[in-house]
């Protein structure tokens, strides 16, 4: 079973080569539009976008029909974000933004959910299945000089929420409660356990 | 500030680095003796004794000097242990050892206990500190081809309680409640805050 990434996000490959999986990366080019109401439903729509984007595309288009080569493919997409309060953080504009979102969370709990989309074709049959898993994460205070030392490290500014929990901004992390790799980009071992490779290894 | 890491882990060093703190490295060669009962006690001590024996060559040793420049210094030591229904399990002794191990903590939750002694000498005068950080993990039920699947890996055999959650074994976490960094191996944001260079930044 060819497995491919519908995503162009580092992270998310590096987390899906950590568990052995083998994967090819085809990101999705897709304008998303956001739908839902709640995160979970935002997060997940956003992702089963993406990851139809690639599917419609393997299925239909026959340049590409050299990656599945004919046979059962697999396609997951994902999607991020961070949640204050109700409110939704995306990626910072600019540093002003990346300052206000980092003063944001400062000293207090927020929420990360992250949606996964994973189309299979197998024997010439369609299956979709979609979940989303939320993380807490609590805070330490951030003061204005950490937030600005934070800021001039360039770290804030391709991440959602305005911090990187694997790298630098790991020391504003005083603990979290759920699954690490979530806050990450990818909830990797649900991801594992539900597409099979748990049973295949 | 000289900052000096008493621990020849990888790991630990990987995540000072991470944090943006410049140290070197001086693994104790200490034959540790365990002292305490409780896990607390116990990483404490064994972290104490792996900085105090740095800190005290340091002191000295006149071959050291040249290291500290008879400035101020800090030696930070600090050790690891999984404890599992009150049992704590170190590092696995062979295949045989790590499969009992991932075993024992299939399908359950137990505790990642890390302690950490900094000394400080400043201005001729001497610190210390100590803290204990505990980490519950939730781990998914690892089969036994998981389990041989994952010992193939070599990854168990330099590990206490025979996984690393940054590595392979982070399929087999189903999620945390406290610091990941403190799994791997140190509560990197504590430390970062209680060394002071949150004031540094």
């Amino acid at each position: 079973m060819k497995i491919i990434l519908a995503s162009a996000s580092p992270r998310r490959r590096e987390l899906l080569s950590q568990a052995g999986i083998s994967f090819q990366v085809i990101p999705s080019t897709l304008e998303e539009v956001m739908r839902g109401d709640t995160p979970e439903e935002i997060v997940m729509s956003l992702a089963e976008q993406k990851a139809g984007d690639i599917f419609e595309k393997l299925c239909q288009e026959p340049r590409l029909a050299d990656i599945t080569d004919g046979g059962d493919f697999m396609v997951i997409g994902a999607d991020t974000i961070v949640v204050c309060d109700g409110d939704r953080l995306g990626k910072p504009k600019d540093a002003a933004d990346a300052r206000s979102m980092l003063k944001r969370l400062s000293g207090r709990r927020h929420e990360v959910y992250t949606g996964v989309a994973i189309y299979t074709r197998r024997d010439g049959v369609t299956q979709r299945q979609v979940f989303c898993e939320c993380t807490k994460v609590d805070m330490y205070p951030i003061s204005e000089a950490q937030a600005q030392w934070y800021i001039r490290s360039k770290e804030p500014m391709d991440k959602a929420g305005g911090y990187g929990i694997q790298g630098r901004g790991a020391v504003f992390i005083r603990g979290i409660e759920g699954d690490y790799y979530n806050v990450v980009g990818l909830p990797l071992a649900k991801l594992w356990h539900i597409i099979g490779q748990s049973e295949d290894v």
